[in-house]
């Protein structure tokens, strides 16, 4: 397998955009990934979206996609893994330049949320949990969480108000992220005072409903080394599946797919968690922060609330955590988000990540999480 | 990259299975594969699925199936190009095992097409298609084909009698396919006497609603060879878009995704349309036949209709196409149906095709059609 790098990455403004189409969201924002990477064809392309059929009616968005991009007749796929459907579409663009199969891949990832109303969105987002065993009980997605919240807080003591400085910390530094959804600060009592969804979730505990896109340009190393682009390598990647039920898990509090994901990266990599500089999770609900970094080996079992509050996975802090902001503040337009995760990446590697630039970063890490914790891809990037 | 094989495939009857869900489907045909292949670990899994979302309320069942299957925690991936979305997923699978990420992968597809009424089902269908220039505007699937259908005939002189022909030449080998969905003969005045759906494709001139999965087990041809398995190996991939709406090409007689797909594969694999002992095409609709057959150089241009009627494309004819029974008499699950076209191959090359047989078989295609053209998958398959 050959080495891969990423050569170009393009993100537009995420946020309420009803006046955009998919088509058009998507469009602006792969062509900004072509054109910081300086190429005008590619070999192939990956688009991860969750639900575009239950969102906008649309189905076969590989084949639009491509060809509104004008890129007609390059292969073109839509994967979907749940929230991970932006990481895997990363994933198997990875496998596909690495495999010699192609020189040149761009992965995209996009969601369109809020062209249907709030009842229709959290339909479309539960059909990512069992259908059979959970959605017809009527539990949706926050409350799945809130189990999870709930065990976590019961068994390791974990705290509300841990839960609601993993949110403060995502604004925070989402609040130095100008394409976030909502980039501003928010305090502990806001989070406290939110209104429940789910208890002990509360709404500023749950990331948004968004509408936008994300898109990387893949490159052989050896060709982007002809091209003198800076060389960010993927040298890692992992991806696994957990039940998809809550109810079939032994511990609810422990996310076995991140796990075994990053266990397979770190591997090909050659890293472990220490050697990690920065990394962004799948903060879908802010427990989810807290059991991914124990599950990725950031911090101990148990532990993860604590590390919040001990400054740990602050901007500053050991290993700094969602410096994009996070899904929380930066917004999650679910199929676009691991594609997003891997730009943040790629940009602090860089050194552009402006005010948020965590110092002296060589080596990054993407999580992606589809459902409550079914399916799991990590990556890990390197600065050459 | 690697030498791949399919080592082992399954399928179970096809057709209204109301009985059985989507999981309970799928999990026992991939049970069959893994038989056939003599294996009980994978490594990994890619499932192509067009809109289980809009079918079935269930996004995620990449997880839901891996989870099902017994196969926590090996990565899984739903893959959807429309109706090609079993033939992406036979690609990208081929891809990771010719990349040496992966020694075992399997190959799934699955649709759970009856569970909604006829109006649900054909909206979840027109999905494909271009929704707000095409979907909008009232056209269906049938209205599209039989667009292409009438501009077929007045431009090549295609004559209604030919396209029934198609018809009856699939239920003709679907009579001795015991899995077929309508494993029985009809003539051409059962065609001709059929209620209208879209003037001029009449019901038999369509490809039914079906509920069905099929999968296949690939693996490292080296690896194949040391399990002293037969050795079927796919010697040629392609994967190509088109505009998805029809209105923006310049012929809508000719299916330009199906050309630069095949061209692909035929390169790969080194061969040349004579090569081909036997093929598997997409009729989704009677015209969709004779439109591929002159897309993969099968025959000239402009004369699908009259090989159709010269028997060319019959079992015993120079070039066989559908001999599985093809869309129209097997079924047409959407997302199974481009992973059954390669066990029909498969079977075929291994000589187990029993009285749909085709003597001499070496050399074997299926092409696997999305939308009205707007995405198409080609593979090659060979008897080492």
């Amino acid at each position: 397998m050959r080495d891969v790098a990423v050569i170009g990455v393009g993100m537009t403004k995420w946020g309420e955009l009803w006046e955009k189409s998919l088509r058009s969201i998507f469009v602006e924002t792969a062509l900004l990934a072509l054109e910081d990477a300086g190429v005008d064809r590619i070999d192939s392309m990956y688009v991860g979206s969750m639900s575009s059929g239950i969102f906008v009616g649309q189905e076969h968005i590989a084949s639009l996609l491509a060809d509104y991009l004008g890129q007609n007749p390059v292969p073109s796929a839509r994967v979907e893994t749940a929230c991970a459907s932006g990481g895997l579409a990363l994933r198997l663009g990875f496998i596909e330049v690495a495999s010699g199969m192609s020189d040149v891949v761009l992965v995209g990832g996009i969601e369109k949320m809020t062209d249907v109303n709030g009842f229709e969105a959290t339909y479309a987002l539960g059909t990512a949990a069992d259908q059979e065993y959970e959605g017809y009980h009527g539990i949706t997605f926050p409350g799945l969480y809130a189990l999870i919240a709930r065990a976590h807080m019961e068994k390791y003591g974990t705290t509300r108000e841990q839960l609601a400085l993993v949110a403060v910390k995502n604004h925070h530094n989402g609040s130095k992220n100008p394409l976030a959804q909502f980039p501003f600060e928010i305090t502990v009592d806001a989070v406290l005072n939110s209104i429940l969804v789910a208890d002990p979730l509360r709404i500023l505990d749950c990331s948004p409903i968004t509408d936008g896109a994300a898109a990387v340009i893949l490159c052989s190393a050896e060709k982007a080394r002809e091209m003198n682009k800076p060389l960010i390598k993927i040298t890692g990647s992992g991806h696994a599946t957990d039940t998809i039920a809550l109810a079939s898990r032994e511990d609810i509090t422990w996310l076995e797919a991140t796990y075994q994901a990053a266990k397979k990266a770190y591997a090909m990599a050659d890293k472990k968690p220490e050697d990690i500089d920065l990394v962004e999770v799948h903060d879908c609900f802010t427990i989810a922060e807290i059991c991914v970094t124990e599950a990725l080996g950031m911090v101990e079992k148990g532990k993860g609330g604590k590390a919040v509050e001990e400054g740990i996975t602050s901007l500053e802090g050991k290993i700094p955590v969602n410096t994009s902001g996070g899904l929380k503040s930066k917004g999650h337009p679910v199929g676009a988000t691991g594609v997003a995760q891997a730009i943040e990446i790629v940009k602090q590697l860089r050194g552009e990540a402006g005010e948020r630039q965590v110092k002296e970063a060589k080596v990054g890490m993407a999580q992606n999480m589809g459902g409550s914790g079914g399916s799991t891809v990590v990556h890990i990037f390197e600065r050459d």
